[in-house]
Protein backbone atom coordinates (compact mmCIF):
# COMPACT_ATOMS: atom_id res chain seq x y z
CA UNK A 1 0.00 0.00 0.00
CA UNK A 2 1.29 3.35 -0.63
CA UNK A 3 0.94 6.17 1.25
CA UNK A 4 -0.29 9.24 -0.86
CA UNK A 5 2.38 11.52 0.67
CA UNK A 6 5.63 12.08 3.09
CA UNK A 7 6.30 15.42 4.65
CA UNK A 8 10.48 16.00 3.80
CA UNK A 9 11.23 18.80 6.33
CA UNK A 10 14.27 20.74 4.91
CA UNK A 11 17.54 20.30 7.32
CA UNK A 12 19.32 23.57 5.89
CA UNK A 13 19.92 25.70 3.28
CA UNK A 14 22.16 26.28 0.49
CA UNK A 15 23.89 30.14 0.44
CA UNK A 16 25.21 30.87 -2.55
CA UNK A 17 26.51 33.49 -4.88
CA UNK A 18 23.71 32.35 -7.37
CA UNK A 19 20.59 34.56 -7.30
CA UNK A 20 18.64 33.16 -9.94
CA UNK A 21 17.56 30.34 -12.15
CA UNK A 22 19.07 32.11 -14.93
CA UNK A 23 22.36 32.17 -13.43
CA UNK A 24 23.26 28.91 -12.50
CA UNK A 25 24.41 26.81 -14.98
CA UNK A 26 22.71 23.06 -16.13
CA UNK A 27 25.05 20.89 -14.04
CA UNK A 28 27.73 21.60 -11.46
CA UNK A 29 30.64 20.52 -13.56
CA UNK A 30 29.70 23.27 -16.19
CA UNK A 31 31.42 26.09 -14.10
CA UNK A 32 29.11 25.77 -10.73
CA UNK A 33 30.68 27.99 -7.87
CA UNK A 34 31.23 27.09 -4.49
CA UNK A 35 28.20 27.63 -2.41
CA UNK A 36 27.83 27.01 2.00
CA UNK A 37 25.66 24.44 3.56
CA UNK A 38 23.66 26.08 6.41
CA UNK A 39 22.55 23.15 8.72
CA UNK A 40 20.00 23.64 11.16
CA UNK A 41 20.86 23.13 14.59
CA UNK A 42 18.43 20.32 15.46
CA UNK A 43 20.60 18.48 13.26
CA UNK A 44 23.77 19.61 14.03
CA UNK A 45 24.74 15.71 15.81
CA UNK A 46 24.06 14.39 12.10
CA UNK A 47 26.97 16.08 10.70
CA UNK A 48 29.81 14.38 13.18
CA UNK A 49 32.14 13.01 11.48
CA UNK A 50 32.13 14.96 8.33
CA UNK A 51 35.76 16.47 7.14
CA UNK A 52 37.33 18.55 4.57
CA UNK A 53 38.11 16.42 1.45
CA UNK A 54 35.15 14.45 1.92
CA UNK A 55 33.16 13.63 -1.49
CA UNK A 56 29.29 14.06 -0.72
CA UNK A 57 26.02 13.60 -2.40
CA UNK A 58 23.43 16.79 -1.30
CA UNK A 59 19.99 16.21 -2.07
CA UNK A 60 17.91 19.24 -2.39
CA UNK A 61 14.25 20.35 -2.60
CA UNK A 62 14.23 22.61 -6.21
CA UNK A 63 11.94 24.67 -4.47
CA UNK A 64 11.20 26.76 -7.86
CA UNK A 65 10.89 23.99 -9.97
CA UNK A 66 7.52 22.79 -11.76
CA UNK A 67 5.85 19.79 -10.52
CA UNK A 68 3.30 19.26 -13.60
CA UNK A 69 5.96 18.67 -15.98
CA UNK A 70 6.52 15.12 -17.53
CA UNK A 71 8.24 15.78 -20.29
CA UNK A 72 10.70 18.31 -21.28
CA UNK A 73 13.13 18.89 -24.57
CA UNK A 74 16.58 18.01 -22.80
CA UNK A 75 18.66 21.51 -22.18
CA UNK A 76 15.78 23.57 -23.09
CA UNK A 77 16.92 22.82 -26.80
CA UNK A 78 13.59 23.12 -28.59
CA UNK A 79 14.72 21.16 -31.67
CA UNK A 80 15.63 18.38 -29.16
CA UNK A 81 12.65 15.30 -29.06
CA UNK A 82 10.78 15.47 -26.05
CA UNK A 83 11.65 13.15 -23.59
CA UNK A 84 10.39 11.85 -20.14
CA UNK A 85 11.54 13.68 -17.38
CA UNK A 86 13.01 10.28 -15.43
CA UNK A 87 15.30 10.02 -18.60
CA UNK A 88 16.39 13.60 -18.14
CA UNK A 89 18.18 15.76 -15.08
CA UNK A 90 15.48 18.38 -15.66
CA UNK A 91 14.67 20.13 -12.00
CA UNK A 92 10.95 19.83 -13.26
CA UNK A 93 9.58 16.73 -12.29
CA UNK A 94 6.72 15.52 -10.18
CA UNK A 95 9.38 15.62 -6.44
CA UNK A 96 12.02 18.24 -7.58
CA UNK A 97 14.73 16.62 -5.52
CA UNK A 98 18.34 17.92 -6.70
CA UNK A 99 21.25 15.53 -6.75
CA UNK A 100 24.44 17.26 -6.42
CA UNK A 101 27.97 15.49 -6.08
CA UNK A 102 30.17 17.75 -4.18
CA UNK A 103 33.82 18.09 -2.34
CA UNK A 104 33.83 19.71 0.72
CA UNK A 105 36.47 22.47 1.26
CA UNK A 106 35.41 23.09 5.04
CA UNK A 107 33.45 22.39 7.96
CA UNK A 108 32.55 25.78 10.20
CA UNK A 109 30.60 24.59 12.81
CA UNK A 110 26.77 23.75 11.44
CA UNK A 111 27.99 25.21 8.14
CA UNK A 112 30.12 23.15 5.39
CA UNK A 113 31.72 24.87 2.04
CA UNK A 114 31.73 22.85 -0.94
CA UNK A 115 31.92 22.82 -5.05
CA UNK A 116 30.53 22.81 -7.39
CA UNK A 117 27.27 23.06 -6.69
CA UNK A 118 24.73 25.04 -9.34
CA UNK A 119 21.66 25.44 -6.77
CA UNK A 120 20.34 29.00 -6.45
CA UNK A 121 20.66 30.77 -2.89
CA UNK A 122 17.80 29.56 -0.68
CA UNK A 123 17.46 26.25 -2.01
CA UNK A 124 16.19 23.94 0.88
CA UNK A 125 18.59 21.04 1.90
CA UNK A 126 16.77 17.48 2.62
CA UNK A 127 20.05 15.38 3.32
CA UNK A 128 23.45 14.66 2.86
CA UNK A 129 25.43 11.37 2.08
CA UNK A 130 28.68 9.98 1.57
CA UNK A 131 29.66 9.18 -1.61
CA UNK A 132 30.39 5.28 -1.69
CA UNK A 133 33.03 4.53 -5.09
CA UNK A 134 31.37 0.93 -4.97
CA UNK A 135 27.75 1.54 -4.66
CA UNK A 136 27.74 5.52 -6.91
CA UNK A 137 31.20 4.91 -9.37
CA UNK A 138 29.96 2.08 -11.20
CA UNK B 1 13.23 31.53 4.23
CA UNK B 2 12.71 27.90 4.38
CA UNK B 3 9.41 26.45 4.49
CA UNK B 4 8.20 24.05 7.35
CA UNK B 5 8.35 21.00 5.05
CA UNK B 6 7.18 19.97 1.52
CA UNK B 7 5.24 17.06 0.18
CA UNK B 8 6.71 14.46 -1.43
CA UNK B 9 3.77 12.02 -3.74
CA UNK B 10 5.02 8.80 -4.41
CA UNK B 11 5.82 7.89 -8.13
CA UNK B 12 5.54 4.27 -7.80
CA UNK B 13 6.72 1.41 -5.37
CA UNK B 14 9.50 -1.75 -5.88
CA UNK B 15 8.29 -5.07 -6.13
CA UNK B 16 11.38 -7.11 -4.78
CA UNK B 17 12.25 -10.68 -3.70
CA UNK B 18 12.96 -9.34 -0.75
CA UNK B 19 10.31 -8.94 1.75
CA UNK B 20 12.03 -7.76 5.09
CA UNK B 21 15.22 -5.40 5.85
CA UNK B 22 16.76 -8.75 7.67
CA UNK B 23 16.64 -10.32 4.54
CA UNK B 24 18.12 -6.91 2.29
CA UNK B 25 22.06 -5.96 2.27
CA UNK B 26 23.46 -2.87 3.38
CA UNK B 27 24.08 -1.80 -0.24
CA UNK B 28 23.45 -2.72 -3.81
CA UNK B 29 26.72 -4.19 -4.50
CA UNK B 30 26.57 -6.63 -1.86
CA UNK B 31 24.90 -9.40 -3.22
CA UNK B 32 21.10 -7.02 -3.76
CA UNK B 33 18.57 -8.50 -6.66
CA UNK B 34 16.99 -7.31 -9.62
CA UNK B 35 13.72 -5.96 -9.09
CA UNK B 36 10.71 -4.06 -10.65
CA UNK B 37 9.81 -0.79 -10.43
CA UNK B 38 6.41 -0.15 -10.51
CA UNK B 39 5.40 3.19 -11.83
CA UNK B 40 1.81 4.61 -11.73
CA UNK B 41 -0.09 5.69 -14.72
CA UNK B 42 -0.32 9.39 -13.49
CA UNK B 43 3.82 9.65 -14.53
CA UNK B 44 3.61 7.14 -17.68
CA UNK B 45 4.40 10.20 -19.74
CA UNK B 46 7.70 10.87 -17.74
CA UNK B 47 9.41 7.30 -18.32
CA UNK B 48 9.45 8.38 -22.44
CA UNK B 49 13.51 7.91 -23.40
CA UNK B 50 14.34 4.64 -20.72
CA UNK B 51 15.38 1.73 -22.21
CA UNK B 52 17.33 -1.45 -21.32
CA UNK B 53 21.05 -0.61 -20.66
CA UNK B 54 20.28 2.66 -19.19
CA UNK B 55 22.60 3.29 -15.77
CA UNK B 56 19.79 4.78 -13.68
CA UNK B 57 19.39 6.71 -9.99
CA UNK B 58 16.72 5.35 -8.01
CA UNK B 59 15.48 7.83 -5.11
CA UNK B 60 13.06 5.71 -2.88
CA UNK B 61 11.42 6.90 -0.04
CA UNK B 62 12.78 4.41 3.26
CA UNK B 63 9.37 4.30 5.01
CA UNK B 64 10.80 1.52 7.72
CA UNK B 65 13.30 3.71 8.56
CA UNK B 66 13.56 6.37 11.87
CA UNK B 67 13.45 10.01 11.44
CA UNK B 68 14.61 10.54 14.66
CA UNK B 69 18.44 9.10 14.73
CA UNK B 70 21.43 11.56 14.39
CA UNK B 71 23.85 9.29 15.11
CA UNK B 72 24.92 5.26 14.09
CA UNK B 73 27.38 2.73 14.51
CA UNK B 74 28.38 2.48 10.53
CA UNK B 75 26.84 -0.73 9.50
CA UNK B 76 25.43 -1.67 13.11
CA UNK B 77 29.11 -2.76 14.20
CA UNK B 78 28.88 -1.39 17.72
CA UNK B 79 32.33 -1.09 18.05
CA UNK B 80 33.14 1.65 15.54
CA UNK B 81 32.46 5.20 17.06
CA UNK B 82 29.47 6.92 16.69
CA UNK B 83 28.88 8.66 13.42
CA UNK B 84 26.99 11.28 12.52
CA UNK B 85 24.00 9.56 9.25
CA UNK B 86 25.24 12.40 7.05
CA UNK B 87 28.97 10.75 7.28
CA UNK B 88 27.03 7.48 6.43
CA UNK B 89 24.64 5.53 4.38
CA UNK B 90 22.02 4.63 7.46
CA UNK B 91 18.76 4.20 6.20
CA UNK B 92 17.75 5.88 9.61
CA UNK B 93 18.17 10.03 9.08
CA UNK B 94 15.91 12.72 9.41
CA UNK B 95 14.73 12.63 5.50
CA UNK B 96 15.33 8.94 4.98
CA UNK B 97 15.73 9.45 0.97
CA UNK B 98 17.38 6.37 -0.12
CA UNK B 99 19.44 6.37 -3.56
CA UNK B 100 20.14 3.52 -5.51
CA UNK B 101 22.19 3.04 -8.87
CA UNK B 102 20.90 0.91 -10.99
CA UNK B 103 20.91 -0.61 -15.07
CA UNK B 104 17.61 -1.25 -16.35
CA UNK B 105 17.58 -5.13 -17.63
CA UNK B 106 13.92 -4.40 -19.04
CA UNK B 107 11.02 -1.69 -20.00
CA UNK B 108 7.60 -3.23 -19.87
CA UNK B 109 5.25 -0.58 -19.85
CA UNK B 110 5.01 1.18 -16.78
CA UNK B 111 7.70 -1.41 -15.44
CA UNK B 112 11.09 -0.99 -15.20
CA UNK B 113 13.43 -4.50 -14.35
CA UNK B 114 16.66 -2.94 -12.84
CA UNK B 115 19.16 -4.69 -10.68
CA UNK B 116 21.17 -4.55 -8.30
CA UNK B 117 18.50 -2.87 -5.71
CA UNK B 118 18.48 -3.53 -2.23
CA UNK B 119 15.26 -1.80 -1.18
CA UNK B 120 12.66 -4.00 0.17
CA UNK B 121 9.43 -5.24 -1.73
CA UNK B 122 7.07 -2.22 -1.53
CA UNK B 123 9.45 0.41 -0.47
CA UNK B 124 7.61 3.79 -2.49
CA UNK B 125 9.71 5.00 -5.17
CA UNK B 126 10.04 9.22 -5.43
CA UNK B 127 11.89 9.78 -8.23
CA UNK B 128 14.02 8.40 -11.43
CA UNK B 129 17.08 10.03 -12.78
CA UNK B 130 19.94 9.27 -15.66
CA UNK B 131 23.45 8.90 -14.68
CA UNK B 132 25.46 11.38 -15.76
CA UNK B 133 29.25 10.35 -15.47
CA UNK B 134 30.25 13.95 -16.02
CA UNK B 135 28.24 15.13 -12.68
CA UNK B 136 27.67 11.91 -10.97
CA UNK B 137 31.17 9.82 -11.53
CA UNK B 138 33.94 12.14 -10.69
Amino acid sequence: MIEPGYMIAPIGVIRSELASLEAAPLQGYEGAPEAWLELTDPVAQGLVGITAGDELIVLTWLHRARRDVLQVHPRGRLEAPLTGVFATRSPDRPNPVGLHRVSVLEVDGLRLRVAPIEAIDGTPIIDIKPVLAQSDDR
